[in-house]
């Protein structure tokens, strides 16, 4: 499957790609063991530093990696990774090595331990900046430290869970620049 | 403009409307003012109760009615708004009236005092559950207790933000639930 060339991304513009909702493949990495889930709540918290939040339920392998290791990869998969993402989020790291049974490709991430799947479009690399509702919410509050984006297309064909199964994916773009009197 | 007419929705699928991205208005009402606010930093933290995380910046104008009222209504708006939306966005509370400036109809909630917006496909009325990162990271936990959801259409065409004054909206609809091990 074709990985996408990336180039380094401002870590503040991180709302660009995650704002909008898609549902995201996250990646970490524990004690030599690599795994990757699914998951669709999340929020851009700030824009410097680059903060992200999002739930992720303690009956996940991955809570516990990430719990240990501090760290994750939020990766952003387009339509292409349509039945990827439905997969992977229905089945355990438990039981299975992930990037091996959907033959995704693992790239060393440069600021964490957990790897970067080459075949999404984009790659923001987080460490765990906030722990203060872990044990209540299972909400972590990340860093993005370093963000790798691919400069084509402008628009990622991305995909929105909406629950029982299905996905709305992203549509035309709409711009109104000239309503905002500052834009950010 | 037309004011969709809607159903009680159970509040524990509320993800179904929020969890895709949409930018939302929020509504609020303190000390018989009302306001609207245009916002995209959300996140859906929990079924039941129905939990919902989302970020107001201390900035705007609804920040001080909602931690004063500790109550909004979240407001899904679709295309039909887009100018609306971003003209909201982009001006503030303490100088207008935005109900009267944008011509839009407060209707009475069930649950709470702030008012829904007539004119938006969905109205999800909040009450603050958790004031807990309201201080540090101008985050707000609230839960859902009523919803009210237009049964038509059942996709609606709802806007994303994606910063520098462009929206990416609704696409189409893709369907993978034979994928999926036990649907939520």
């Amino acid at each position: 499957m074709k990985k996408p060339r990336k180039q380094d991304f401002p870590v503040y513009k991180a709302r660009r790609y995650l704002e909008p909702g898609p549902v995201v493949l996250v990646s970490s990495k524990w004690r030599d063991r690599t795994n990757i889930m699914t998951m669709g709540w999340h929020n851009i918290m700030e824009f410097s530093p680059s903060l992200f939040g999002c739930l992720i339920s303690s009956g996940n392998h991955s809570y516990h990696m990430i719990r240990n290791s501090r760290e994750c990869v939020i990766n952003l998969p387009t339509t292409a990774l349509t039945d990827t993402v439905a997969r992977i989020g229905n089945c355990t790291g438990s039981e299975i090595d992930k990037f091996a049974e959907f033959h995704l490709t693992a790239e060393e991430a440069t600021e964490v331990q957990a790897p970067l799947i080459a075949e999404c479009h984009a790659n923001f690399e987080c460490r765990l900046h906030d722990d203060i509702l872990v044990d209540k919410y299972n909400y972590f509050i990340f860093e993005i430290v370093k963000a790798h984006v691919a400069p084509t297309p402008a628009h990622p064909e991305t995909l929105h869970y909406l629950g029982d199964g299905a996905f709305m994916t992203a549509g035309a773009i709409v711009d109104r620049r000239e309503l905002f009197t500052k834009v950010s």
